[in-house]
Order: C-alpha cells, then structure tokens, then sequence
C-alpha cells in the first residue's frame, strides 16, 4: 500500500489506542509528510479536531502556496467540515481510505474541482466497522447526529 | 445592536488587541451563549481556529440536538471551513456581521438550507477594513490566498 495511506492508518490505529475515534490523516508536501493527526475528540476533547483538521494543524502556518502542491490522506470520507478546509487552503488532491462507513462532502469537492482517490481499503473499513460497532453513540456525536 | 453581534464583537476587538485577525463569534443556543470565540492565527499558530471554529470548540462537545436548536453569530462572512463545520452539526441560522471584506461560502450555506442573515455592521466593517490595510500578509495567509 502506498506509504502515505499507511502513515494515516498508523495515526488512525493510534487513536484507537487512546479509546478515540480512529481516523487518521496526513498532509504530504512534494513526497514528504509535514503533518499527521488523528481525531482528538475523546482525546482533547475537540470538536473541531477531526484526523484531517489535526493533521492540518500539526503542520502549522504554510504559505498558500504549499497548501496548493500538497495531498491529503484520511483514512475515512472527509466530512462537510474538514471538505471545507481542504477548500479553503485550496488542498487539491485528496486520497480518501474508504467511503463505506460515511460518504463525506465528495461531491462538493469534485464539484469544486478537487481530484478525489478513493482506496476502498479493508484495513479503514475494518476499524471503523468495529469502532461503529462498539461505540455508536461516540460516532454519531461525531458526525453531528 | 443585538446583544449576541455585540458579544461577537467584543470577541473581534479581543482578536485586534492580542494582535491577532479581528474576527469574532458566538455560538447562542436558546437565547443563551454557550461558545464565545475569536480567530487564533496569529495567537496560537493555529490555521483551524478561524473565530467560528474557537466558538464551537468552547462550546464543547454537545448533542446534536443542541446545535441544531443554536444560531451562530460571526462578524465576518463564515469560510468554506467555518462554513462546512455550521453543516456538519446541522447549525440551522447563522448571524453575519458583514460580507463586503470577504464573501465566504454563503451560497453553499443557502443552497444546503441554513438561513443566513447578514447585517452589514459598520463596526464589523471598519475592524477588518483597517486589519486588511495595515497586516494585509496576515490575512491572505487566513484565507488561504
């Protein structure tokens, strides 16, 4: 598997770990990862810190201009919200885990004219599936139901 | 004035002394505040914490229920982040201070059901006018340009 899906998996393992929501992400500039995150909402509390807005964070200030060459990696369909980031640094290429678990806004992204890769990947569905299983209420808060 | 613009104000004019992007908001759940929050950039490095983001992460984590029984106030016009997070949690009325600085994504907003009421604040105006003339640099950089 491309390394870089397996270094969000890696933060969507580790999130699991931590008894959070496990989803993974990482920003990738020119071939190199200069964030990773994974959703911080049992962690730190945070409902802004999906794995996609952590991994942006942990990158910290970038010129616009790294934003517009750079590829983002989450492990699981990015919500409206973290769609609306990718948006708003002009982030134009997204490599999407699995979109079985939950369709994000991709349709707004493509419509927006962001190329979507979508990697349908069994490790991604598996931890979702059983952290869906095992902590429903945790995973609808966190999806805004 | 509404005393909830009002209120977001004060979290703009906080934003401005700490040398930061004047932008402010509050997130009301039945005649309430229960999230006062301003733009974080400058402060604490953060390129997620746009003022509306700050006022949701303030909030805390709350039932989907309560924030679609809430209106978020914002001085400026919400970015497609701010305004993909408002869709997330099903934030249904959105209070805007002013969209002449920056139109953000309001047609979205619109077009996916959230009533939109925006003010035109010339208090909210003059705040980002001046900001936008004198840290021009500072706030490309939070729009993403």
């Amino acid at each position: 598997m491309d390394e870089f899906m397996q270094a969000a998996i890696v933060e969507a393992k580790k999130g699991m770990t931590e008894g959070g929501v496990p989803i993974g992400s990482v920003l990738v500039h020119k071939g190199r990862i200069i964030g990773r995150g994974h959703n911080q909402r049992q962690q730190r509390g945070s409902v802004v810190l999906h794995a996609e807005m952590d991994a942006l964070e942990q990158a910290g200030r970038q010129p616009a201009a790294v934003y517009r060459q750079s590829v983002l990696y989450t492990t699981l369909s990015p919500c409206p919200m973290c769609s609306g980031a990718i948006l708003l640094y002009g982030i134009p290429r997204v490599v999407i885990g699995e979109s079985r678990t939950f369709m994000g806004d991709e349709a707004h992204l493509h419509a927006c004219g962001v190329t979507l890769e979508v990697l349908d990947d069994p490790t991604c569905r598996e931890l979702m599936a059983r952290f869906v299983r095992e902590h429903p209420e945790l995973w609808h808060e966190d999806i805004g139901e």
